[in-house]
């Protein structure tokens, strides 16, 4: 049965958790969908996750690979395809642990990157799994900087081939996915010679194991980068390529060719390579960042409800640990992001369709905008999650820090989203590039992209709340977000303009400018989040269930923001102190009221136990009986240690001097 | 030999390594006693760590307990004993994976707790290693709140023993290290019942494994915990009791005793218990917080130092990582904090000593200033640490990522810091306590412990600089710190005693303000540990080389605080909006500064390759073919997978549907 700490929470919700889900799903349709394809796989024993915190690295690799090959099958057989409106539930489903995604980048670099001929040779047998496909990009001393990697493709004329090497240990590849153990094939990006002339970086499809026995082929040196800190399920790899020969065929030359007689042509615009990257970091967002985040704060505030510790009022029986005000304030900003950034990826989904509608129409504009987008909320909200998944660790004390809680691999996994796809600093400072850019357009009177319109706009000196309650004004938050924002990107344009004034290089300024410009990008995204939960919250009008405890997520998040940091809005006087003391108290009351919601809300994102694989999240809150059942199956409980005879008995028995 | 490019970074130095390692270790004699311990340490095959990152949660177990046995030899072999000047250097030089920890937690309680007949019963088996014991207090349903354990202890008068049971699932004990498959012996906390009367926990000793064959003592279920994020070594376990019947001498009675006929008999003070938890926090800010925070920054600053990532001038070789502003942003102020806590460290032993010396002639006024102290840096120091060991992963990218960079094991360890011996945030509200109390004494002009009698003195209301130069004058800054603190707890106090004056319970009251009382206690350890630092640089007059550095590092630690909380100092025109970007600019300015001696400053600490056990962080910095070599070494390249046979080779060879 249901743990009645936690069946008394869910009795008080002042919204149906039902209705709220289909509203996330967008739609009850969705929500059917999604739980029928998860059922689906749930109920399959091959895609169980029982086992998964007493592996090791080997049994995870098997595993992820059990369950990609299994997959297929199942996909098959379910009448899923690919294409189809289940396939976005899947990976939710399968809760990532599955092998095979980079044959997904190697496929899509084909797509992209190839001719109509070497789309026509490879796609249908890479579809078909008769070979398996990486993506060899990073190398051991470059990662970010592209321009920077080392390995060579040098163009024979008299065979027709390009000579691939990695001229020394840093130009080895480094890091790709399913590259260590299981690709036959792979995308090697290379500096291109021919006739001794550099063309710069380019994509080679190269075989590097046998289709007959997974050998290695001639010239081949890879194997796995060993132990990381999580993604212990993938087989990251290593390559060195000595004298490796294909044809010319082999380069991806939808935009650059090596014609027979070395001629290099070039054609096409580039620029579609940016849509790529800004496709895959936006369609992480909600997979790789939000989604554990809403796991971990389902764990956390599930246990918090449950986990009883100390007396509030003497005499009383011990208090449920959600109902100490330091422990909210832990908990239910992260739960407020959580939506936020729930609503945050959905502006981005959509202004990446329209983009992509627009390039389809061959009509470019809107890629610096989009890219400068996907580059800074990447970063603000993969940074946020990987923080608040770490408050959710550590707000369940020591259960939390047990791997049976499920928290340490949310952790050791999101960690890993501030560093792909782009390192962090590196992306926000992308963002600040086209902030600053954008802000001196819109100080001339040019036309700026919608998003920074707001940069030209001429606002009000003072923040005009007069009382606590006036904080819980969108109008009020979303003008001082937005005051900040300008004020930070001006203010940074304007020192970074002086010193180039005052004679400073321009590299030299902008580097002595990042710490700030890094700090501007970071306060504009907060703002677009800010300002566009605002607005969802104001066209909810129709479901006023929802809307009611969605505006005080709102309000919370919104001035959690204001009350950590604080500094940025007082400096210029914007806030006075004593409007940042009406901050404080609208927040502290905030968490009182959102904490009476706290487990309905976190319900609502419905999902399975076996999906949270925690043993303090699950839904029936009987977290010590779990802890213990699960503790049992240990495999440091299965044997007996032989660390007894070796050490112990001896020591014991007090033969020590033999030893 | 050793990279260029570090090499370089070491002829530029201000100042003496050598000398700089010297004065931290207290004398140049220290730091040959210490390298000597660590050098035959590290000489012997049984201490080596070469294999940690490729062991499974069994092998660690295993290895540990190796290690704990040999050391006793080696300890004899040496000519060291546990009170002798090594055995502080011991524990650094194993580098923490070593089992038996809790024996010595079990051999202090007994020799605090016990009377004297039980000491010289129990002491000279156990430090002879004829007996294990382990130390069960937390249980599965209870940590901080030890009022609320279940475990009971009825005393029968008839056989003159204590029955022993946990009456729930919950009441189990659970975490205790050493308990899951070593221990013989433990001490267990357990309510009290004499003829049906309760008189609140206390300490049993209590056999659970035979002495004999190993094999669990009647009415005894024990076991391992599982896996965990860290601390693999350590076998956490948990403990029922069904009817163990101890005798009743198994009591430890120095402070209470149970007579044969049930009389209940209390005597002496049982305040000095609060002193054992003390002087554990108290130990562990230098081993299990600083300690690590050194390590990573010798990690991450080296390898910053080493590794080349696009260009800062056009033109020029790729820039060394450390070069960019952001970069230097986020590990020289961790540094600067490393160098801090290790002198709060001193700061706090030295404080300590004085209350034992206190203590030993029976007068404990000193204690409620010290458990304050104690509590509120334990929280502070682990916070601050473990945040900058996730600061310095993160800013080594994607090798920082590796378990080989040694990284990952640092931080998943360091977190439980923030966890063990008082979880965090009830640590700080025991200290914020002790400051209001101290607060509300000093304003109606009672004495008051000495750190805290700045409280009563007069602040002056604006901060006096008037240039950047200015906020590089610690009188300027520790003033500031000192302000900000008097401030918080002040104003704390006021919005408490307000609550309580509207009629508000006074428990709630002080739930309701326990977000800003958190607050306030951190406060006032930082501007305790920026006061410290600005006395300790002042005092190195005669040593110049050092003390430039010192007074650098000491400026970086007190601005980056201030820049990084800039609300706090801004929020009652303290310090104005002008001032914080004279705060900024003299950060930044710093920052370019304490790069130039990074590396040196690191080197200072003396870490060994092997202690560190990092790829990216040795001393020659030949970080690429260390990865590389170590990688190969990694398990899953030592074997062909069976998921080759088993599912990528059907897969490949279009057997699929034949699975």
């Amino acid at each position: 049965g249901v743990n009645p700490d936690l069946a008394n929470e869910r009795q008080t919700a002042s919204f149906s958790v039902e209705k709220l889900t289909a509203w996330l799903d967008g739609g009850a349709e969705q929500t059917r969908l999604r739980r029928a394809v998860v059922e689906a796989i749930e109920r399959d024993p091959v895609f169980s996750r029982e086992n998964q915190y007493f592996q090791s690295q080997n049994e995870r690799y098997e595993a992820a690979v059990r369950k990609a090959v299994h997959l297929q099958k199942k996909m098959h057989e379910m009448g899923w395809s690919q294409e189809g409106p289940e396939s976005k539930y899947i990976y939710r489903a399968v809760a990532g642990d599955i092998a095979f995604l980079l044959h997904r980048i190697f496929m899509r670099s084909i797509s992209v990157l190839g001719s109509d001929e070497q789309i026509a040779k490879w796609i249908p047998p890479a579809s078909q799994y008769q070979l398996i496909g990486s993506y060899a990009q990073t190398e051991l001393g470059h990662g970010t900087y592209l321009q920077g990697l080392e390995t060579t493709a040098v163009f024979d004329v008299t065979t027709q081939e390009f000579i691939l090497n990695t001229p020394k240990i840093s130009a080895m590849k480094w890091w790709p996915g399913d590259m260590g153990r299981s690709a036959t094939h792979t995308v090697v990006f290379a500096q291109l010679y021919v006739h001794g002339k550099c063309h710069g970086i380019h994509p080679f499809i190269v075989q590097i194991r046998s289709l007959q026995d997974h050998s290695l082929c001639p010239g081949i040196i890879a194997g796995d980068i060993g132990p990381k800190m999580n993604f212990e399920h993938i087989d990251n790899g290593y390559l060195m390529l000595q004298n490796v020969r294909v044809p010319r065929e082999n380069m991806l030359n939808k935009f650059c060719e090596v014609q027979p007689d070395g001629t290099y042509v070039r054609r096409g615009s580039q620029k579609i390579n940016y849509f790529t990257m800004t496709s895959v970091r936006i369609s992480l967002i909600s997979s790789e960042a939000v989604t554990p985040l809403m796991k971990a704060c389902t764990i956390a505030i599930r246990y918090s409800a449950v986990r009883r510790q100390s007396k509030l009022k003497p005499g009383e029986q011990e208090a449920k640990i959600l109902d100490y005000q330091t422990q909210q304030e832990k908990l239910l900003p992260q739960l407020a992001a959580a939506y936020a950034f729930h609503f945050i990826d959905d502006y981005l989904q959509e202004l990446f369709d329209r983009g992509y509608r627009e390039i389809q129409r061959k009509n470019f504009d809107t890629l610096p905008e989009l890219h400068a987008l996907s580059s800074g909320f990447k970063a603000t909200v993969t940074q946020y999650c990987t923080s608040g998944v770490e408050i959710c660790l550590r707000a369940c004390g020591g259960h939390g820090y047990s791997l049976l809680s499920g928290l340490p691999s949310l952790y050791t996994k999101i960690i890993a989203s501030c560093i792909y796809e782009g390192e962090n600093t590196i992306l926000l400072l992308q963002t600040a590039r086209f902030l600053v850019k954008s802000f001196m357009a819109a100080s001339t009177g040019q036309s700026v992209p919608p998003s920074v319109t707001y940069l030209a706009a001429v606002k009000p000196s003072k923040c005009p709340a007069k009382n606590k309650s006036d904080f819980l004004s969108p109008d009020i938050y979303t003008e001082a977000y937005q005051h900040m924002a300008v004020r930070l990107i001006s203010s940074t344009a304007a020192k970074l303009q002086d010193l180039i004034q005052s004679g400073v290089k321009k590299h030299d300024a902008w580097n002595r400018c990042t710490v700030q410009l890094a700090q501007a990008a970071k306060a504009h995204c907060h703002y677009i989040i800010v300002k566009n939960f605002a607005e969802i919250v104001a066209k909810l009008e129709s479901k006023a269930g929802i809307q009611k405890i969605m505006k005080h997520l709102c309000d919370l998040f919104a001035l959690h923001g204001i009350f950590s940091n604080a500094g940025v809005f007082l400096h210029d006087g914007y806030i006075s102190g004593a409007q940042m003391d009406m901050v404080t108290a609208s927040y502290l009351d905030l968490l009182a009221i959102v904490r009476k919601d706290a487990v309905p809300l976190v319900d609502a994102f419905d999902f399975t136990d076996k999906s949270l694989n925690s043993a303090l999240g699950c839904y029936d809150g009987q977290v010590y009986q779990r802890l213990y059942e699960w503790a049992r199956k240990s495999p440091t409980n299965k044997q007996i240690s032989p660390a007894y005879e070796k050490y112990l008995k001896p020591l014991l028995h007090n033969t020590l001097s033999k030893l």
